[in-house]
């Protein structure tokens, strides 16, 4: 690893733990096995470098696809949350420091939700999709409001799990699929009609 | 207002800003127009004042009650949802913070995060008697993910609304209904029958 990118992942984890105040380029240039003059040597600031290993965070993460062509709404749904719970889980100190910077270090903030921004806009499309081919309900919902009510059960259940222990009894497999059912249900998604084998008789 | 009041609330104000560790004594000492040997003469530390300013905050939120027998679902779903939205949105910046304080404060983040947990209960025991009186569907679902649904779709919009504009193109009040719609939806909740007027015929 060069030492630039030892200095962003080292920024990265140093916000995880501590957010913008609590990184100090002490303790990121500690944590990336140099001294402070050679960090100032690649980022002229604290900040600039949080912004870029900020950048860099958002830019790596993968995005889990939704067929362009839905089929399966349960399943297509349940698989994409896992995979995006998956992912707030394994990065939630990290988006908890990204949401409190909103009044100190608002650029830090808004870098980060970008990514939030991008998922959410890939669950209302899809949803769309599936009005649009008939496997969900044709009216009395907003595929908008529907995405953010999905996004926000598992935003909210992997952010306060280990904060509220109580609250979530059941696991984190049982919840994601808790949720997904609670959506399909509110926009009445189902499979699309099997389209019939070649050779047998109409019904 | 006396002066460990004073303390408290200007505590809280500097929290909410910059969290622990930038809510210095000296900032908070002078936003309640004392001193900070006369902080320090009302709590022995900066941990301890924030401490008890957050036990006094949760002390005094008030939660919002939902009836023991249910009538109408949707709307007293709605009045309830409507009332914790707000109290969300006003206090966004203090509930960020107290998010991420989960991995330097713990104990911070446990006393802020108590009222979560009381109110998730609430819904989560108004759903479970909608279930009970038949104002629900009997199966196929669970009121503790149910509430965590609904409780999350309004603090994901609460806490992400002026973080991710990009995300809400709905207003506030359309946001709380459409959640609160999916709900119902997916439980199937619907209102009390109405008991026949005395004198009326049986049909």
């Amino acid at each position: 690893m060069d030492v630039r990118t030892a200095l962003l992942e080292a920024a990265m984890t140093a916000f995880a733990e501590a957010g913008t105040r609590g990184a100090t380029t002490r303790r990121i240039a500690e944590a990336a096995g140099v001294n402070e003059v050679t960090l100032f040597r690649h980022f002229r600031t604290k900040h600039e470098l949080i912004r870029a290993a900020l950048e860099r965070f958002v830019e790596r993460l993968e995005r889990q696809p939704l067929p362009d062509r839905p089929a399966d709404p349960r399943a297509e749904l349940l698989q994409w949350a896992r995979a995006h719970y998956r992912m707030l889980h394994r990065h939630r100190a990290l988006i908890r420091k990204v949401m409190s910077e909103r009044e100190e270090y608002p650029a830090h903030c808004a870098v980060g939700l970008r990514a939030s921004t991008a998922i959410a806009a890939d669950l209302t499309a899809y949803l769309a999709r599936l009005r649009r081919d008939g496997l969900a309900a044709p009216d009395g919902w907003d595929e908008r409001a529907a995405a953010s009510m999905l996004l926000g059960a598992l935003f909210s259940d992997a952010m306060g799990r280990d904060t509220m222990p109580e609250r979530y009894s059941y696991s984190q497999r049982e919840a994601v699929e808790r949720y997904v059912d609670l959506l399909v249900r509110a926009i009445a998604a189902r499979p699309r009609a099997r389209r019939r084998e070649r050779g047998s008789t109409p019904s």
